[in-house]
């Protein structure tokens, strides 16, 4: 990740000046278990934001008010929760989103609408506030600049380790930090996944938002795990320019860094995930065409599962091509499983399969396919679907339910 | 299956007048294996013939061939083997295609172009043809009347079990009868799938073309396994008036009640698959978007494993919802598990889990969907996800190309 423009550094969201953090255990995932589920991040000056949300019809509250904040606040702190997506709530659901930013910015001296909120867990029952309403106080309290490890530990869910990247900037030492989640659902459009970027940049409000949006097509739209899509996915970026500003061209850069970094972390920390798979795609009639191959070949169960067992099956992935939205000629694809030419011009390369299997036994490997048709590009980071992943995710719901209604007492 | 307009009767394809099949093992799934995997179907006299095929951008040697038979030839026969696709083969697998055709033109005194072929099985190797060379004078030899059993058989793939239907029109004592084969790979658009019908109606060409059209759209084109597509899906209808005609609604009707039991025995068939589930939509805008919701939530892998779980999860089924190409206000949508709403505008129902968990616990239930915006009806046949699922299709290439090498003495 260190190249001459970068330098990895430590902190996460609070490496960047002027940012602080913090995470508690509220029992919004369980009442009484020590796992941090209520996480702020906090500017001490007003930010510029920019914000990318979920494409599902059916978003939770949290991306409803975030969305309306955007456009009327100035967003300075962002509060989120796991445990409960906040998700098909009703009316309920956004009384509940609103007390947590009135909450949040009682405490911090803030306006609501100062305050980005995003929620995280189980869809269709409500948020239990009974045991977060107190806690603000607390929560401001712990804010620390050291670094974001609570805060990132406080958005997990399935995820196995915490998410945080940052880096500074050659050029006028600016840092950009981020925390993530991610776990299951992860696809394009970004599917149960939150992100929260810091930088001390300074930047315009329409620049920022159009190098965010940049960026996340190129990293967290880039990355699938199992295909479908969230209620809750959010991007947030504060820019709160204490250290002055770099020229965009550079931010940009930097903060696609950022964005793909925390995204691979997401892939390779994917529910039962045991491989990391970059798909790349080439010589397609236009971008576009290339994306639809690499999406298609990225989501198909048959290719992944034979990703989890480790076999160099073209054929399979010929099929997903077949199957994309795009301009083909089935006679002149080639596929490569790292260096190696599997199929040339449609048909079997003759490659023995021991120059094959070495390949996609690694933990990380890209397939590459050349349409040969244009000069349309595509990359797509996806992972393997195993049998462990399906077992995870059979039943949770009557499991999750049943606890909720025994603590409710019915 | 029965009612007043129709008999379910014995004999598959076999049971209308005039159509005799075989079914042979040619060592092609494994040399040396008793497992049948050559078949024949024949008409005694001409045929009015229907056909669609894969949508898929790399259609195999097989589906281009029968597509070009369709057009110029008048079929009388179809030739299908199991074991190998032919497909991704090049020139070769052309060869292949059109020598299995002229072979079986030859041996039953027609033109080549009076022959439909069509492949199944393993992709990106050529047809081992020096064991079906020699065999087509044994096929035909082996035709009979009686049933459909062997030809059903020779077709199969990780089938376990071969599936035909057949059904006697009250109206004229007309029969229609129809093998397939299924396993993976299902969903609309056909992925496959290859299914046989005949009948001894007479019809005109136009006619029947549209009414296989019109009835592939609600059975086949109508299940969904795990979401790809294949190279190879073919249906064929051959026609031959052996027994007079009928009107047209009333064979419309027949041939779509034998095309919906192949198409729900090949869901119930699919690899590893405990349940098969009905998802229903009602109330959307169009008929289109009701079909584009049905299939969202028909392919979400999360929503088909907590199927296996037995989870009554509707959550994750409005999630898919939320996922689909379709107008939808989240404050409107109900959910019904079998009889039993779990959702309503887009709430928990509040129904108790102890009348929600038997819907899901059966072998097939299922899910009705109603937007509440519209008129738009669809219905979508799915199966669950289950870990074996992806267990049996980790691993095939290395495998099988290992062991088709090692015979090729390389």
């Amino acid at each position: 990740m260190n190249d001459s423009l970068f330098t990895s550094i430590d902190g996460g969201v609070c490496a960047p000046l002027g940012f602080a953090s913090s995470g508690l255990a509220c029992g919004i995932k369980e009442p009484g278990s020590p796992k941090r589920d209520l996480a702020l991040i906090v500017s001490d000056r007003p930010c510029v934001a920019a914000a990318t949300f979920t494409k599902n019809r059916v978003p939770a509250a949290p991306v409803l008010l975030s969305r309306r904040h955007l456009e009327t606040g100035a967003p300075r702190a962002i509060v989120a929760n796991s445990g409960n997506a906040n998700a098909c709530t009703g009316a309920r659901g956004m009384e509940d989103a609103v007390e947590m930013t009135r909450r949040t910015a009682e405490t911090l001296g803030l306006q609501p609408e100062d305050v980005f909120v995003a929620s995280t867990g189980i869809i269709g029952m409500p948020l239990p506030m009974e045991r977060l309403r107190s806690r603000f106080g607390e929560l401001a309290a712990a804010l620390q600049t050291a670094d974001s490890n609570a805060a990132a530990e406080a958005i997990m869910t399935s995820d196995t380790r915490p998410k945080q990247v940052a880096i500074e900037l050659e050029a006028g030492g600016c840092r950009i930090g981020g925390i993530a989640k991610g776990a299951g659902m992860i696809r394009p459009d970004m599917a149960t996944m939150l992100a929260f970027i810091t930088t001390d940049v300074a930047l315009d409000p329409s620049s920022l938002r159009q190098v965010t949006l940049e960026a996340v097509e190129d990293s967290f739209n880039a990355i699938t795990i199992d295909g479908d899509m969230s209620t809750n996915d959010t991007v947030f970026v504060l820019a709160n320019g204490a250290a002055g500003s770099v020229d965009r061209e550079t931010f940009r850069a930097g903060l696609k860094v950022v964005m793909l970094e925390l995204a691979k972390k997401i892939v390779r920390d994917g529910e039962r995930v045991t491989k990391m798979v970059e798909v790349r795609v080439q010589g397609a009639a236009s971008p576009a065409e290339a994306r639809n191959v690499a999406n298609a070949v990225a989501n198909s169960n048959l290719v992944k599962a034979s990703w989890n067992g480790e076999d160099p099956n073209w054929g399979r992935v010929i099929h997903a091509v077949g199957h994309a939205d795009a301009q083909i000629d089935p006679n002149r694809i080639d596929i490569r499983f790292g260096p190696h030419l599997a199929a040339r011009d449609g048909l079997d390369a003759g490659t023995p399969l021991d120059h094959l299997i070495p390949v996609v036994q690694a933990r990380e490997f890209s397939i590459t396919i050349d349409l040969k048709l244009g000069s349309g590009e595509a990359r797509v980071f996806s992972s393997d679907l195993s049998p462990e992943y399906v077992d995870f995710n059979r039943a949770e719901y009557a499991l999750l339910r049943n606890r909720e209604r025994q603590k409710a007492g019915d």
